[in-house]
This record gives C-alpha cells, sequence and structure tokens, in this order.
C-alpha cells in the first residue's frame, strides 16, 4: 500500500488528521522547551508516543534532534509507533545528490520509517521519489514554507511561475505523496488552492505551523480534505498533559473537517 | 579563529587543497562503490583518514552515510582527524527553520566537527551563520549545484538576479564561511566569476564534482586562489591506494594554484 493511501486508513481509524512532531531537545541547547533533566531522550520520546496514540495518526520525528540515536534505537522507537497504530516520518529535509539521496533513503528504511521531508534545492525530486518507492516509502516535498525568510520562494520565479509552484509541478510529474505547505505568515490562501491545483488529487498537505507557531489549518482542509495531515510538535510535547493537549487538537482539526465538508455541500 | 583562516592555515602547513569526501556506503546499500564486507564503517573510516593524512587538509563526512553512528563514535573520528593535523566538515545541507537548525548545530559541536554544509532553500542563512558563529563552527552554502536537475537555480530569477546569485549575496551580507559550487555540467567559468564577485574576498569556495564525476576545478582556482577546497569522494576512498589516489589529486590541485598565480603575474 502506497503512503497516501496508508495515511488515509491511519486517519480514519485514528478519527485524526493529528500528526505529532516529536523533536526532543536536551536541557544544554536552549532555555525553554526542552525534556525534563532526569529523563532520558529516548524515554520522553517513549512517553509522549504512549500519551497521544489515541489522538494521534503520525508521529513525525525530526532529524535535527535525534543525531546519535543508533539505528537500533529509532528502529524501536518505530516499532513502538507502529504497534500503537500510527505512521512514522522522518522529518529530513533530504536534499542531496541522487547516489547520496540514496544512501539516506536506505537508512531510512533500515531505521523503519514509513516516510520522510525531502528538500526540493537540488532540483532531483523525481529521482528521489523512484528511490523512495522502490523502499516502499513515502516522499513529502517542502513545497512553500512560512517562515518570514522564506517568502523568497514566492518572489522567485522560474518558467514565468513562482519557484513553489514550479516545485508542486515537479511533485506532480515525480508522483510523490506530499507536500509541506507553512501555515502561518505569508501563506495565503490562494497560494494553498495553487499549489493544490498544481499537485493534483494524490497529494497530502503536511502542515506545520500551527500550535505554538499560531497558525491556522483551515485553508488547508478545505482544499486537501482528508488528505490534510497537520503537524502540531512544542504545543503538545513540552505541554503539562500531552494526551490532553493531543485531543483538543484532534477535536480541532476533526471540526475543521466536517466544516468544510458541510460547506462543500451547502454551497 | 574563524573557519576561513583555519582553512588557509592547514591548506599552507598541509601544503595541499584536497578534502577528500568520506562517504561509506555498506555492501547492501548498493552494488558498486562500497566498503569491503569484511570491514565495519568506523575501520574503513579510520583507515582512510591514516592513508590520506599526508596529502589531505580537510575531511567532509557526508551524515547521509553516518546515519547510526552515536557521538560518541563521531567525536572519535573527529579527535583521529584533528590528531593528524586536518580539519573535519559535515556534509549535512542542514536547511530547516531556525530553532531546528540551532539543534542541529548544536549537535554538530558536539560531534567535534569544525563546520558544515547548508541548503539555503529555507532562506534563512543569515540566522544559521548567526549560530554557526556562536559556537565557532563555519558554515558553507551550497550556491549553484552541478548535478543536472539543479541547473534550475541559474533559471530561476529573485529581484532580477538569478537564484544562485540572490544566494551568494545572502552568503556576502552573512559573512557565511564558505559556498558550494560543482564543478561539472552547466557551471560555466562566468558562473563561477560571478559568485566570486558577489560573495566577496572572505568566502571559501568548496568545490564537488571532480574525480568520479569528471569536473574541473581549474576556474575555481583562479577565482578563489587560495581560498579553494577541492573534494575527492569516492575517486580516492573507493580505489586500490588511497594514499596514491590523495598525492595524485594533491599535487594536480597545487600545480594548478601555481600556475594561476603565474598567470596572475604574467598578465
Amino acid at each position: 500500500m502506497n503512503f497516501v493511501d496508508k495515511y488515509l486508513e491511519h486517519a480514519k481509524i485514528k478519527k485524526s488528521y493529528l500528526c505529532v512532531g516529536l523533536d526532543p531537545a536536551i536541557q544544554n541547547q536552549r532555555e525553554k522547551n526542552t525534556i525534563p533533566k532526569e529523563m532520558t531522550k529516548l524515554e520522553f520520546m517513549i512517553n509522549i508516543i504512549k500519551a497521544v496514540e489515541k489522538h494521534a495518526s503520525v508521529i513525525k520525528i525530526n532529524r535535527q534532534y535525534i543525531i546519535g540515536l543508533t539505528i537500533e534505537e529509532v528502529k524501536e522507537i518505530n516499532k513502538l509507533i507502529h504497534s500503537l497504530g500510527m505512521l512514522s516520518i522522518i522529518d529530513h529535509k533530504l536534499g542531496d545528490i541522487g547516489s547520496t539521496n540514496d544512501s539516506a533513503i536506505y537508512w531510512f528504511k533500515e531505521e523503519g520509517f514509513d516516510a520522510f521531508t525531502f528538500s526540493p534545492f537540488a532540483g532531483n525530486t523525481k529521482k528521489a521519489t523512484l528511490t523512495a518507492h522502490k523502499h516502499g516509502l513515502g516522499i513529502i516535498v517542502l513545497t512553500l514554507m512560512s517562515n518570514p525568510e522564506a517568502e523568497y520562494q514566492k518572489k522567485a520565479t522560474i518558467d514565468s511561475n513562482p519557484l513553489y509552484l514550479y516545485i508542486a509541478n515537479q511533485i506532480k510529474e515525480a508522483s510523490s505523496d506530499g507536500c509541506v505547505i507553512g501555515a502561518t505568515g505569508h501563506v495565503s490562501k490562494e497560494d494553498v488552492a495553487l499549489i493544490r491545483k498544481k499537485v493534483g488529487d494524490r497529494c497530502i498537505a503536511l502542515v506545520p505551523g500551527v500550535g505554538a507557531q499560531g497558525g491556522s489549518a483551515d485553508s488547508l482542509f478545505f482544499h486537501f480534505g482528508a488528505k490534510t495531515m497537520v503537524n502540531v510538535g512544542r504545543a503538545i510535547i513540552y505541554s503539562t498533559d500531552p494526551k490532553k493537549e493531543a485531543e483538543k487538537y484532534q477535536k480541532m482539526f476533526n471540526e475543521k473537517q466536517k466544516e468544510v465538508v458541510r460547506r462543500r455541500v451547502r454551497f
């Protein structure tokens, strides 16, 4: 089963469009949003996974927080995620030349992930998608980021298209499984509509920026429907009650999706 | 001492502009260019580092080949590299939002690297450079890649500049330590000249594509002089005599640099 179908199935069974961003920072790294001193990184990760399992369909782990974990350790984490009926994404933002991407994808598979995020900077989305699918992995491509410095992705043009629509077109041509669209700042409803039109029916939208970053996923649900996957990280994993927070977002996104379906029927 | 000065010093002492790309692939990963079956990844890496130490000033390790090594293991590798008078770069192509980049840079420092490669896709080169320098690390930014799919980096325009010169300008403004410029394919002498003009005097050029990929670093030496750092990977590390191959490239690059100095004096 391909990653898109896997996600639809998991979201349906779990009744949840919530992806929990699991980015464990140790206390030496920064002042706020860190794991408790008495806990190891693995213990913290296991606790969060168990806490949110009833309310999330996906766990997304960012590579930049787990540098130094062994293949075996990551495999164990992924076994736990799968045993609790969730999918697992490595947020790696892979973006190298072909043979090097192939190496990374080999290790993602060994680690037991279901999908990975990809940065299209090197332009080789098509080749990376082929390798991903050969390994039975999903590939989710950065398309329009919402951090303020990424606004140039709208201003830059290629073949008369803004860069982000050029990327959306590559995603369509490559049959990649998803696109990452930020939910804050300069990303407008019109941008989301244009991306949806380019990437076509098949594509999942992975949406960061909701929660601590204050963004809204409304226009994403409107255009991507059940293929919307909303990531919430810090606001859940560093809260005093991760289970309760996860439940809150699960309900919020379900309401949003219902509303969209209602409006579609009415108008 | 900043990374640019460190490189100039190391290149001078070692009499070498050679950076050895250490990308260890195990046999299951692919058919050609793999480490021998009877050897562990760490053993292979240690062997190569010892073999090339007289002829290289820098070792560049690509993250996509060492996923799963612990912080301690990487630290040991870097201690060895430093004890043999070389610098160490993690070729990570980091490119995430600010707080996540900060996390990665924290771990690069813990692992004992001197510098890292950065992908400017998210547009936040300035912030990443600030964090890098706060940790005493160098940052080398992808500017114009030479894989065929990356040619769009010349075609895409922003503020009337091609994307790769927009990036070069960000490097200059951020005071990043280096730019990555591919040595093959669509990267012309004129491109190199334009990048050099934009990034200014301070910047190192890290040049992949020479060796197995068949590129030439001539125009890089012409424009970047002693601030040229040429990466050769597969053609050295998977050869039957890595020391001899490293020596060959060391001599080749020294000749090239001498020739450039001679020509500059003459014309």
